[in-house]
């Protein structure tokens, strides 16, 4: 959670409004992230040497902050014409991890009362009690509640520490108990650099974070550094090379004194309006830009067994990628809200994720599946012991939806883990396991956690995410992207479709090839094909739901039933629910009712039970009559034409859905929830792309 | 659910006033089955065959009917010392399935308005809708929502053509799909049997049912039948055999002529009163209580493939056994509910589950485990690819709560599968998988299931249940006894802290005796003995959970977040509030915090944090920080003396518990949440050992 965003133009004239105005978009593109509160710094003057960085933070989203910028700007006659031919300005929308949303608590955090070091960060730092304690012991002050704020104080103690002609051990052997022998030696007038500083600091720092420092001592100059949470640089060359320069040389990095903007994000919807040329910055990694140029440095990884040698930092050459993204893609539209505009476009995005992987028809007259990036791995995946699905949130809920068509398919157990729980447990992981990832970011702290747990157990890795080129892209040794496009409101809705599709075909492409299961695998395939269409159809019920929603729009809880292929849309549905309407809405398996649950049903309880047809559904019809002999209050979730089978005595409101081969049915299922999800926060008043205390990419633990 | 009881007494005379205080009493024993309505049936008159059978049904619980009998008694100048030396009567307590709580839904069920054939079910019959439309093309008008009521219809069909001179295989076929040739003639005057009747009846019943019947035609005589659902046979000799006679012979079971006193019924618990001698019918048995005595039948197995012979029933030998439960195990003691009292005895209990299975001391100077039950099959277990903990509600999450010390112990993955969802899905189990199925009763209807279908898969199947000859003790390969003593408050308590230290002693047993596991094996070992001592420290905590109580007493919502160890005791805890306090209240991962429930959270919803010591705690530290920047409303549980740690600027309600070993921990943890259900229950006036619209074995699906 949190977005951290930069700006800095190079030898290319932006006056101050220009500049202020490029961090607020920026912030915007990355509110999603979090909106707790928000802060800027930018320079009070060309000569940024001679006065303090200015600092303005506000409480609430970024329109708040926006109004109360300006406000200041008009109070303090700051001059938004006033032009720089460089200038670097940081930004950061937060996501309150520690301490409650205030200004004080907002970033960019400070060294001091003069700003010297400015800091925005995306990540929690775990040792920062320790830090915080030494640091107060060298007479540092703390402002915040933050773990942010040691960050900028130990950038500004490494400052000046080696400022000073001779560095004594002593004075560093505080910030660490190993043996401290400090990375550069700064002898007579040669200054130490922004990245030795930052270098420095980093090897103090525990815990996950992605970093922007700007600095008074180094004006015009930033840092940017990651360990767990994700950074991208964009870079935008105003002129444009005369030869057709590939993006696989590192000369775009170069300072070559061309007119330049760089951008630093926590992703690339705050990028892809500015330019579509991105450096993805790994793990460890330090860029330094400064002059128009960015160096990227490294901790050589140099630890011998028994003693423990010295990291050095090196530098490293990278090369630019090329965004995949449209700027389409991140606005809203003809809708009012990106949830509504996701819920919407579902026929387009699973026609997206199947297109050039589904085969039918032509010479070869068999139906089959195809997914590129697997293809390699099938033989080594069907003979697995166990296959571990791990993924947090919707994606645990899609791979849940999806786990029964695998094992029928491939008759190998699959096991469900929720990624955290896994970490937390150190649970038993193979190398006769294949694990699968789920996550639409692809940066989901929980879920790289247990990736790098699955590695390290030698188990085969498969990723499943809708982000080219995010940590689980590259870290998992093979995997399919959901190509669900863009996905922006909080609660995830296309993405959750499309995740299920994938995994349906993973399992068409794991299955065995038998006889006995070619009809079933070309009817699902046939359903595939058509689902599309069935999702149209079932967004007509559009009006109904808001209606529902309507009904419901005062309750406390709501219930939702499921069971087989639906337990997965039950907890889904109760998700959506749950995250943006902020009722208290619980997903039941409905063969648990009885065991507990049962207890709550009373006449005034809301329950959704979900029975469309399928091996279960005299099953549900039983749930139904049992709720009903309790007299629940039911709205019941059924295939097209089977209102009288589940509404017993015409007593139910129903909610009809159009058929499906039973394993996809959970596809079309969820639309409907994700509208009333949808219609009840609107009609509640809530912001339903920014529900109240979440972010969207869960970057943090 | 449901509880079904009878009572006969023969050549005894015992006035109608003492035959209904038997049933009623039989009823209160098992009224925690099931409590919407409840209904007896006794004689008019002591010649039975002369005038119709009285039926009493009443909506509420068992109370209510004793009170209206009384009225109706005394309202109809029935006789109450009217002697009977010879007479047959049939109780039941419902838990409604089909059709709402109210007299015409309360069982005893009739045929008819004479009430020729009278039946009280405990199950459920799934094709009861085909079976209805058949007899009222017959001319039968149903009066009920039940499912039960094709029962007694259906044997006075059986019964009405079966006394017609010639059977045409047209008034039969229709009740059958099948080529149907009835298994039993009657020609002339030789008069159908009340079994051949009920034998015929049971071949059409489809579903889980245990039935007794009672009928104008066979006075005096009685039928118990099962599939599924449990029923017991108790019998009390009058007169004491002279010579040593065993329980191991079936002559218990003949009619002797000797005054005698027989019972049927759901459970023991009604029966230990009266007699300890008791037979476990089977599934497919039909017990025929006649002149003193009982006949048991059973359909042979003569399935022969491709050409379906007929099954033909075949009288069956079966011997008595002795109950192992003690009267004062189902008395409430010193203490105001059931509930109460087992919360309180847990200390007790636990001693009583670990007698025996500990060794520690002694020539021999390792620490070990002996479980008799399991140690010829602990090699196999030790070899399988997969340990698979399947159960429901309170079972399902002390699985859940042992399972990391069962895969670090053992190394073998273990995977958690709630039954009901493993049968709907038909999961994957192979021959290499070790199955373990928990259920206090041993009696869970979708526990059984998922038994039957792992058996036939060729899993080794271990049990692990608290009644010593229920269907999972019988039918599994071994298993263990969780020895917690009769529980009879419908929320779980005692057994489930009893379950987690079973599961406990199983990861000793079937993890390896590994040198660098030995210190923490030893020190589990060390923990289990002091267990006890903990739980009675914890319980200390009684007066403070009631003034907690106090404080939560009118909220709608309450959410329980742990992980790790305590992700279980989160899922429980939540459970036992949701169930007896009717609260809506959630368990939640706290790893899954970010990803959607932490949008619910605001100042007044108030939050248990469960945060004690282990590997996770500093994870739960930064969960309560975030929880604390949204101003959550806390209530932190952890271990004595960390308060101060936990306690983000004192401003959280602390519950401090005694540390034990970690992987112990959840027994201790969950005592508090017990106490707080219990106390929020009887302060907000609900009755807590008869929790709205559950029952305690849930022996149906």
């Amino acid at each position: 959670m949190c977005g951290i965003f930069a700006y800095l133009n190079f030898n290319l004239s932006r006056d101050r409004r220009y500049i202020l105005e490029v961090l607020f978009n920026g912030l915007r593109r990355l509110e999603y992230r979090g909106y707790d509160s928000a802060g800027i710094s930018i320079d009070s003057s060309s000569d940024a040497l001679v006065s303090p960085a200015l600092v303005f933070r506000k409480e609430g989203n970024i329109e708040s902050l926006v109004k109360s910028v300006y406000h200041e700007v008009a109070a303090t006659d700051l001059n938004l014409e006033e032009s720089f031919s460089v200038h670097a300005g940081i930004a950061h929308t937060r996501w309150a991890t520690h301490g409650e949303p205030a200004p004080r608590n907002s970033h960019p955090q400070t060294s001091d009362s003069r700003n010297e070091f400015l800091v925005v960060h995306n990540g929690v730092i775990t040792n920062y009690e320790v830090l915080k304690e030494t640091l107060v012991r060298h007479g540092f002050t703390f402002e915040s509640d933050t773990d942010t704020e040691v960050i900028p104080k130990l950038a500004k103690f490494v400052f000046d520490n080696a400022n000073e002609e001779v560095i004594t051990s002593s004075s560093w052997g505080i910030l660490s108990d190993t043996r401290y022998i400090p990375c550069f030696r700064v002898l007579g007038d040669k200054r130490v650099t922004f990245s030795q500083v930052v270098l420095e600091v980093m090897r103090h720092l525990e815990g996950a974070y992605a970093l922007i420092f700007k600095s008074t001592h180094y004006p015009n100059e930033l840092i940017a550094c990651k360990r767990g949470s994700p950074l991208l640089l964009g870079v935008k060359e105003l002129i444009e090379e005369p030869s057709r320069a590939s993006f696989n040389d590192t000369k775009f990095l170069l300072s070559n004194g061309q007119p330049k903007e760089l951008f630093l994000s926590s992703d690339a919807s705050a990028l892809v309006e500015h330019t579509k040329k991105v450096l993805v910055i790994e793990d460890g990694e330090v860029v330094h830009i400064q002059d128009g140029g960015a160096s990227i440095f490294k901790y050589e990884n140099a630890i011998e067994k028994g003693c423990e040698k010295l990291k050095r930092p090196a530098s490293v050459q990278r090369a630019l990628s090329v965004l995949e993204m449209e700027v389409e893609q991140i606005n809203k539209g003809k809708y009012e809200h990106y949830m509504q505009k996701e819920i919407h476009e579902q026929p387009e995005s699973l026609t997206t994720t199947m297109r050039g992987r589904l085969i039918r028809g032509g010479s070869c007259k068999a139906k089959s599946v195809l997914l590129g990036g697997l293809k390699d791995h099938l033989r080594t995946i069907r003979r697995s012991r166990r296959i571990v699905f791990i993924g947090c949130g919707t994606s645990y809920n899609a791979a849940l939806a999806a786990r029964p068509i695998l094992e029928e398919l491939s008759g190998i157990p699959v096991t469900m883990e929720i990624a955290s729980d896994l970490v937390d447990r150190q649970g038993p992981i193979y190398r006769e396991d294949t694990t699968v990832f789920v996550s639409q970011s692809g940066e989901t702290a929980d879920t790289l956690q247990a990736l790098e747990y699955a590695l390290e157990n030698g188990a085969l890795c498969v990723g499943i995410t809708n982000t080219v080129g995010s940590a689980i892209a590259r870290h998992t040794h093979c995997g399919v992207h959901i190509n669900a496009g863009c996905e922006i409101g909080v609660a995830s809705t296309k993405a959750y479709t499309s995740q299920i599709v994938v995994m349906a075909m993973l399992a068409l492409a794991i299955g065995d090839d038998t006889i006995s299961s070619q009809g079933r695998r070309e009817a699902i395939i046939d359903g595939l094909f058509d689902l599309p269409n069935k999702v149209k159809e079932v967004l007509k019920l559009d009006e109904d739901m808001k209606d529902l929603a309507k009904l419901l729009i005062a309750e406390q809880s709501l219930l939702v039933f499921g069971r087989g292929y639906n337990y997965a849309t039950a907890l889904e549905g109760a998700l959506k629910v749950k995250e943006v309407s902020l009722m208290h809405s619980e997903g039941i398996l409905a063969g648990e009712m009885k065991h507990g649950p049962l207890a709550l049903v009373d006449e005034t309880l809301p329950i959704v039970v979900i029975a469309t047809r399928d091996a279960c559904f005299s099953k549900q019809q039983s749930v139904i009559q049992q709720l009903h002999a309790r007299k629940g209050r039911l709205i019941v979730m059924c295939s097209k034409g089977d209102a009288a089978s589940v509404s017993v005595g015409g007593s139910c409101r129903v909610v009809e859905v159009p058929v499906v081969e039973d394993c996809l049915q959970p596809v079309i299922n969820i639309v409907p929830l994700q509208l009333l999800a949808y219609h009840l926060t609107v009609l509640r008043g809530y912001n339903v792309d920014q529900p109240r205390n979440l972010a969207k990419s869960v970057t943090t633990q």
